[in-house]
């Protein structure tokens, strides 16, 4: 069981508050803030009311989002958050 | 007796707390707050102000919506949200 | 002497907090709030700035409202809320 | 002396809190709050930046008005409110 | 030295709280409000990013203006208040 | 080293509290208040978004601006306000 | 590992709260105020929801920004500002 965003919503895993990459960087959280680095698991059709907008992220992609945006989900053991792509500031690339 | 919703808004008829899918997970909303997931009983007819929303949902689905929006309505035995449907951010999907 | 809601408005009185439908329903605002169940008694030409709105709620309907949307006026015995359709967030039908 | 409202404003002059009409009904404000009804004795050209506002009431319409709206004004021993006519929810009609 | 206001602003120069017109009226801000009276003594040129709006005040008109908006300015002995023509709600006439 | 203002913002170097002009006048900002004469350092473009905005203030000009707007920025030993063009109230001229 | 900004944002990289500048002049932020000033290190496509905005700010630009806006990361040792373009007030110029 899934999550399917509605419109230019996208579905994120958040990511653990320390990380290790690939590249050997430790990813971190803002100290004493909640985890701001997510991971991209569903992205929503990008229709809203007729128009299409463009969903420039997608499946996979480590984001960076807005924390005071989104709603949070917890579906079984995981948490999720459901998030308009506007709040989703930008992308980790190497 | 049941609620036709207005506009581009729909009903929803909040799902236990606590849920067992076919699948086998349990849906739970997060700890110490309102459930957020619900499923659909009625959908509204689109139309605001003479312009037609797409309505994406559908009567039955499980969706999830953003706990600070809607209207609470207890009709008989049973609780309702009245919402409008950009308000609600996902769809349960197997 | 009657209330001629101006513009999208409609009149609407209050249900009682505690009703019994045709149907044997019993009609109850959520405990410990006011009442949103309503009745229209009168529906504005829906004309804005020149601009029509449809006026989808008739005279007789029985509404679900937002409760922290309209207002509220004492005529005579009689307590009205004077409230934008928009506002109406749908209608009680068999 | 009196005041010419600018641009889609109407001045109205506080009926009081409690008023017999023509056909015996006595009008009155909610308990406690100040009262609602006023008498329209001006009404502005509807011009608001070269848009025109169709004005829907007239000079001599008892009016219901949004009480968290316009400006109160004390001219000489008499009370008026400058209010947008939007903020005028209704009309007593016969 | 005086005050060119911009755009669809006007330069009022408060009124005094009490004073007495050619017809005898007396007038007064509400007690214990700061005076809502000025006389306007500059109005822009009413064009504000390439689009003109119509300026319906002149240099001279007595205006009642809402308490909550305009910057006041001290020049010199005197107090001016800068305010856009919209907080302006009427014009006092004979 | 100086401050390149973005868009439709301007780069005010704030005046003394109390100023004599040419022509003798004492310019104060209300009393306890901080000072809103300023002088204009430099003008933005006025280009927004593709869009162009009429920039009406000059380098050189004694501006009035609304005290809760702009940015305050210290470089070196000075202090300034960008701003934004519709956030200036007037200017000062003979 | 790097953050690509979407949409208007840019990436910033707080500058010192004091630093000195080949022409010799200190910057600083306000007294008591988190420093204003920052480097920008990576800008945005520039294309909102199909439009194009102008990105007037390149890679390497000394920059000023509001600092009630953006969203503050931390990767690795570093802290960067993701800032949508409209809320960089303005550029550091020789």
């Amino acid at each position: 069981m899934k999550i399917k965003p509605l419109g230019d919503r996208v579905v994120l895993k958040a990511a653990e508050a320390e990380e290790k990459t690939a590249s050997g960087i430790i990813l971190t959280g803002a100290a004493k803030e909640k985890p701001q680095f997510a991971e991209v698991v569903a992205v929503g059709s990008g229709v809203v009311d007729g128009k299409e907008i463009k969903m420039e992220v997608s499946v996979g992609d480590k984001v960076i989002y807005s924390k005071y945006a989104g709603t949070e989900v917890k579906l079984g053991d995981e948490e999720y958050i459901v998030i308009k792509q506007e709040d989703v500031v930008g992308v980790l690339v190497d």
